[in-house]
């Protein structure tokens, strides 16, 4: 899933993200973003979050628990919920598993996320253990606020029909429980005995080596319900992302093709190219010659390289959009090589790929 | 002709000023600030400017000579040139006619325009006549090494043939003399004597009073050559545009649509709207409710706002979109209209609507 924070994936069109290139069918959206600014009132007057910004297909919104915890020193956690200073104007806020699903029913997104508290990836058992546990509290709270907000038919935006959904929206719970496995499987058997519409594994690549990730991952994706998605939050590289498939995870999502796209960074099928590098001032290739997005298809590394040293937007615009069309194209042939079997062979070729450009 | 600096028009891809939103036919390059980065080895090793920055339609460069004139007190002007110091690197650099019609010949521009010699907006008689002379003089130097290059088949990039042209690319003369009527007929008479493709008129909207400006073009657009086009360098809003044609110009160049973009100030049927104002926070109209460019089919005021308010890049985007499909819209319209004969009805309706929007 590309990341759009304030109801935009930074740098590029919705008609981008519609087209063939990309063709992305989720994007993700934050609720702690959306709720300071332009606020939940301005988001309901246009009816919902996508009608606000203009978008028909599918939105996930997480709950706001990441970025809050992000605020650091000035966030205070308690057993009710999380108080917090706006990074916009500064003032006094509280978000709560209430007040997150309250919000994410106004902001109408198709797949809400439920408030929950992430444990720093090197906390000592007993502080994950706490941490892990308030979770789980928060968790069920938060399912108790979904149904009732989906009993009483809320107005939660575009969907109209659900099948075999908790509700109008889908509702998805989050496993924590930092590097410690056993907390993990507690985590895992306590938000499934819950019960949501998917599952999702947070508090990873936060710090923690990530060896301690793909362990966790080794262990806890198998263990959990077949018959729902497995959503991998905040990963990752091209390469975490094919680990990841390969132990049974189903969704991502990640600001990497965006970010870095503004910053000069090219993820490519060699690997990741750097544009300010002076070795590409006259080189006539496409950033990936594999690639066949609209920018590869145009525009050389040298008129890319020129565009960035120069500071000019086109750089971002076009950088991102060939990393966002890699990333989505490297999935679809992620699910085109499991539906024919072949997973383990494209999973070997492609990362064979990625330590050829020589950087 | 919007307007493309460093080889590109900022913030827009070329995709869209190919799609019929826009449409653009030609757009403009500035020959100091590519001479200066990358630099003509670079796009040389491309094949010219058009293959370069990827865009097949036609290009206009200027000479460079407004940009060095500029510069003010980094510059030094004498019979032969001008030297300057580089914005990029401070170096010492050295511009002159022939200098800069061989960099358009490498560049590979369709219209080459001569190396000129602007005179401020509210120079005396005397200065503006000293300038204006020596501008003669170089359109004279320009004409020579141009029509040599020509002769030389010098590879100026994708244009293959010519029709009726001076020679492969198209050369265009420019009028200077500031507001004195005298020293603009002399300048004319001087630069068609010189003979080319196509005339400018530089040296207005350089600070002078906007009424100045149109008793110059009042006087001497209608002198112009009839076979020729005429072209008003630098200018200007939406009724400068129409209240320019009505006095005889053919083409336009100006940074308004895109620069105005990216502050948040859109050009809309009825006059100008400041996408910062709070009276859109919870708008649903689009930018111009007479448009039907993709971003006023798409999104509202108030989603623009809340771009521009979060310093979303995307607000700048959309914008610049608009902005552009408006002004090249506006140009077609009035094509349409002489064409059908209607040009003084839709000049005075035009007009009329633009005070109707209450900023």
């Amino acid at each position: 899933m590309p990341v759009g924070t304030a109801g935009t994936v930074k740098g590029i069109r919705f008609e981008e993200l519609e087209s063939p290139d990309l063709n992305a069918q989720i994007i993700l959206g934050n609720t702690y973003h959306l709720w300071l600014r332009p606020g939940i009132d301005v988001i309901k007057a246009a009816g919902g979050l996508h009608r606000f910004i203009g978008w028909n297909r599918a939105l996930l919104t997480d709950s706001g628990g990441f970025q809050v915890w992000s605020l650091g020193a000035l966030r205070k956690i308690t057993e009710e919920g999380t108080e917090f200073r706006s990074h916009v104007d500064g003032s006094l806020k509280f978000l709560s598993p209430e007040v997150s699903v309250e919000v994410q029913a106004a902001l109408g997104s198709d797949i809400v996320m439920v408030f929950d508290e992430c444990a720093p990836g090197k906390a000592t058992h007993e502080e994950t253990e706490r941490s892990m546990e308030l979770t789980t509290r928060w968790a069920k709270r938060s399912k108790a606020t979904f149904d009732r907000l989906q009993l009483e038919g809320a107005d939660t935006g575009q969907i109209q029909t659900s099948n075999g959904l908790s509700g109008r929206q889908a509702l998805f719970g989050i496993v924590q429980g930092a590097g410690h496995f056993d907390l993990r499987r507690r985590s895992l058997e306590q938000t499934v005995e819950i019960g949501f519409d998917g599952y999702a594994i947070g508090g990873l690549s936060v710090g923690e080596e990530k060896s301690v990730m793909f362990e966790v991952i080794d262990d806890l994706a198998l263990r959990m319900p077949r018959d729902c998605p497995r959503y991998l939050m905040g990963v990752g590289t091209p390469e975490d992302l094919i680990e990841a498939v390969a132990r049974g995870v189903d969704m991502f999502d990640c600001v990497l093709p965006t970010r870095n796209g503004r910053t000069g960074q090219a993820f490519t099928s060699r690997g990741k190219l750097n544009i300010k590098n002076a070795q590409w001032v006259k080189d006539s290739r496409p950033l990936d010659e594999s690639c066949n997005c609209s920018v590869c298809r145009r525009h050389s590394r040298s008129y890319l390289r020129h565009l960035y040293m120069s500071g000019e937007m086109l750089a971002s615009i076009l950088l991102t959009h060939h990393n966002l069309a890699f990333f989505l194209d490297t999935m679809r042939r992620v699910r085109q090589s499991i539906r024919s079997g072949v997973f383990p062979k494209f999973r070997r070729e492609f990362t064979e790929r990625l330590d050829a450009n020589g950087e």
